[in-house]
Parts: C-alpha cells; structure tokens; sequence
C-alpha cells in the first residue's frame, strides 16, 4: 500500500475556495495565429495576470491564509530574489500578519521596492557568502516567524494547482498540460488537480535545457543536483528539485521537454507582438516548447500555463535585441 | 428641426449584431494599482486584443458586411498604412470578398507582409509624391471596387460604436469615457453608444498635444486643418477632422485633452509592467491623458479606449529607450 498523497485533490479544491476573491481568476487566453503556427488548439492559462505578476501568489495565500491567529501576529518570513518574494508580502498584507523578506543585496531595486510596497520588511544578505536557508531559519527562529517556503509545503503546492484547476474548468477536456518547471511546486499542484480532473492528461513539464534538473531526477529515479547554466529563465533556475515536489511529480508528470533561451526568446516576441500580452522568461517556457516543436506526439487540445509577466521594459528590451544578455 | 443623424443608435446596435462572433469581444481589464495611481475607477477596453491588433476591425467589418452579392465579387479597396489596411484585408476574407490596399512604400515590411497574410493584395505608392485618395479613387473606378474609407462613412463609424457599447454593457454607467481621436471615427462611433445608453456621460477625446486638429476645430466651430507635427501617435496624425466624423463629434463631445509623446511612453511603460499588455502609441493616448492629470475634474468611474496594440518589438524597445525615437 503506497502511504497518502502529500497533496490531494482535495486539498487544490480547498484551496481554490479560499483564495476565491483574493486572487484573480486569470483569463485563458486563445489565438487563432497561434493555434496555425503550431498546429494545435492551445489554450494560455495567463497567470501573468495574476496578483503580483506571477502564480506564486496563490501558493502563498493558500499557506498563510491557514495559519493561527497567534502565527498570523508573530509574523511570516520568506526568502527569494523572485516572484515569491512579492507573492508572500501581499499575501500577508490581505491576511494580516506582517511579512520579513529576505533578498539577496544584488535583487533589481524595483522588485525590493515593490516587495516593500505591499507593506513587507527586507532584509538584505550577501548571495555569495551567505547561505539564505541557514539565515532565513535563524531569523525566523529569534523572531518566532512563521518561514513560507517558496515550493516544499503542501499548502503552496495545493494553492499552485487552482490554475489548472480553473483552466480546465474553462476548457473542458485537453490532451496535454503544459508546465514550466522550476523548484516543482507549480508542477506538483497543477498535475494534481489534472491528473484527478482528467486522468488521461499528460502533464509536460518544461525546463531551460542546462537548468534540467527535474528531467534527469526523472530519469534516474531520484532526486539529482546539477550545476545550473546561465538561463534567461531565472525563475527556472533550480539546482535540485524539491523533495516533496519531486515525490508528486515522478509519480504524476509524464514528460519533460527542455528549450533553449533563443526559444523562450521567440515566445516572449510571439506573445509581445501577436497576443499584445508580456511574460517573463520562465513564464514563457512552457509555450516556447510548443513553438519549437518539443512536444512530440503533438496534441490536439493543449493547455499551457504561462506562469508570470514579471519583467521590466528595460530588461525586455536587452533580452530582445541581445542574444547574449 | 435638425436633420436626422447620419449615426444613430439602432445602426450601433445594429452592427453589434453582425460583428458578433467575428469580431472579438474584448476584456475590460481593471487594475488595484492603476486605480490606486490615478484615483478612480478605471476601466480599460482592450481593443489591443481585438483582431488585427485594433478596433479597426470593427468598422471594417461592419461596413464589408453590408455590400452586395456584386460589390463582393468586384472586390473592395482601401488606401491605409496602419491598422484600417489589415482591418480591411481579413474583413474581405471574412465576408468573401477581395482586397486591394493601397499602401505607402515606406511602410514596414512587417504591415505591408501582414496585410497580404491576410490574402489581399497590397499596391504601394511614394506618398510624398502621389496623392493617395486620387489614386485610390481611380483604382477603384478602373476595376469597380468599393472603397472603405478608415473614418468617412456611417457604416464604418457604426462598427466602431460597438467597442463603447460592449463597455458600458460590462460596467454599467460610467462619468467619463476617454477615446483617442485620429479621424474621430472611433470617437463618433463611441459618443453615439454612450449617450445614447448613458446620456450624462462625459465623452472625452484625446489627441497628441501636436496634433490637435479636433480640438482647434471644435474650438472654432468648423473644421480647422493644422500642419501635424512629429508624433509618436502615427495613428493619431490627422490634419484634419472628417466632414462627417466633426459633424457628429461637435454634437457630442463635451473636451478634448491633449497628451505629449513622453505622457504616452509613461501610459506604455505601465500598461507594460503593471498591466502586462502590450499598448501601441496611438492606443495608449487616453490611458496617458488620464495617468498625466490632464482630466479635470477627474471622474469617479471611467472608461478608457486602448484603441490599439500594433507595436512591433524592436519599435517599442526604441520608443522607451530613446525620448527621440
């Protein structure tokens, strides 16, 4: 008998209730260009509409939106460079509880002013010669915190899964899922809720082609670590997948299919120029994948989530006419 | 007595229904942080989501729509280098008919291989040299075909009606609509919806600073014809109102307000960051009045035009990066 799923189907369901009305639920987005340029019906989950830019806001609220009023005053800390950063200071503002992010001192200054906008404090640390975790926990601990993790609790990976969960509501049926694969957890929630929905849906993940972690943990059976390459897709860059992400997924995802920074490049000026709508690098992997032609057998009906929009004008236009940026 | 208007209500509502599942109805996209910026309610119709990128499809269609069996088969024309020229390409594929695009020889590459993608055919011109309204009137008469002008005519202002139609239809009353004004066919279309359904509405064109033609017009009471300074807003660059665009929007306007390139750039660069859509200059006129203060007093409830979404990457990072571009 295998031991209960860390993360049920039940869980997203529950999820889904308690973030109803906090979080937006984001428009599926279609295109008749798109669908003659890869051949398929393909419908864009558009998390890039989300609050703060990014799924990550619904993990983060599933989470803190469940704890006890005592953890709530005590407070909430988190550590991330990204999307969770800002996904855990709004999150805490909408239930209440104050909210100590820690970034690395080299962090874009707009996203630590934009961290700080939602009412969160920021502490800075050296990336280079401090270990986040290890600072993070203490931190946490001298200040009785409650640390969110940006992926390793079954509360973020249950609030995940409630974009899948909405678009196959949307969409009916679809033959495949396509997902951008960082830490796992957007993963691990989405194929939960589609894999119960939905049980013949193959659930694809994707991942930068040197930041291929999961694809070769899913390989070998287990957990690998790897030297992670320089990517575009900063939010994909994970050097390991997550324990108990990687206990969903080898159980639930059916295939990884790796792209390139030109390709993600390609999507982001597709999505610019035809769809009018802007994605970060990680968020327009798993669409970059389909463009390319990754996805093999191709399906006919296939979800992609576009998984944020969290990029500067400035930093769009270097990764647009720079290949090298 | 005044004379019957040459746009009535009826003919919106009435090409509402003929454009319905051929044209897009787009979102009405809200933002927490626009609102908070701007202090009202703002509610943005995103006509950059339309098909061809802008509302010019609406009109077009409209317009195609109703020809003759005959005028079908001998085709149609239209003399454009923006978004009316790909407004009238598919809208001749949609109804059956075909295309013929008079276009300058110096517009992009992109526009003239868009506008033959959508299966018409595109003949240039040197615009500083030949007059395009001779030119296109006497191909019209060599070959019989039926010229669709972008703004001068009540079926094509009718079309554009239904953008403020679908709004005021999502939102309820509103205090103020905002509209870029080129030609003033979107504008007349608009106030013809909007007072109709709402009568104390305050109709609001926007137009660059350098390019006020409208404006000096309504001012005068005639049209006036204004030298068109150098404009980001190419869409917004007429010298002159139309005859029967003026005739309608002297009727119902209550002001005009006029934005300057860099108030645009700053409406693009938020629209880009914060609202991750793309907006291309003359589309992002109106969200630039209102973000810039140039709404006096400002509504409580607003709606706000984002006419258009044509903006090719390479085009946008030099508009942001460089004041002169």
């Amino acid at each position: 008998m295998s031991p209960a799923p860390a993360v049920t189907f039940d869980d997203v369901q529950a999820a889904a209730k308690r973030i109803h009305g906090v979080a937006h639920r984001t428009p599926v987005v279609t295109s008749a260009t798109l669908n003659a340029l890869v051949g398929a019906e393909v419908f864009l989950k558009c998390e890039n509409f989300q609050r703060v830019g990014a799924f990550k806001f619904r993990g983060a609220y599933n989470a803190i939106s469940q704890l006890s009023p005592e953890q709530l005053v005590r407070g909430v800390a988190a550590y991330s460079s990204g999307n969770h950063a800002q996904a855990v200071a709004l999150a805490c503002r909408q239930a209440g509880a104050t909210a100590l992010i820690l970034m690395p001192a080299d962090t874009p200054a707009s996203k630590i002013a934009a961290t700080k906008g939602y009412g969160a404090e920021v502490v800075t640390y050296d990336r280079y010669t401090q270990d986040r975790v290890a600072l993070g926990n203490q931190l946490a601990a001298d200040r009785g915190l409650t640390l969110i993790p940006p992926y390793e609790h079954p509360h973020v990976i249950a609030g995940q899964g409630t974009a899948a969960l909405e678009l196959l509501d949307d969409t009916g049926p679809l033959d495949a899922l396509l997902v951008p694969v960082g830490g796992g957890g957007l993963m691990a929630g989405s194929a939960t809720a589609a894999k119960a929905i939905n049980p013949g849906i193959r659930m694809i993940g994707v991942e930068p082609e040197h930041g291929d972690d999961t694809k070769r943990s899913l390989q070998a059976g287990q957990r690998v670590r790897i030297p992670v390459a320089r990517t575009i897709a900063d939010g994909q860059a994970a050097d390991i997948p997550g324990e108990l992400t990687f206990s969903i997924n080898r159980r639930l995802v059916d295939d990884i299919a790796l792209v390139s920074d030109d390709e993600i490049r390609a999507a982001m000026r597709l999505a610019f120029e035809r769809l009018k709508i802007v994605i970060e690098p990680s968020g327009a992997s798993a669409l970059a994948a389909l463009m390319a032609e990754r996805i093999s057998p191709l399906p006919a009906r296939v979800g992609v989530i576009i998984s944020g929009g969290n990029v500067d004008a400035h930093r769009f236009t270097q990764l647009l006419a720079d290949p090298m940026a």
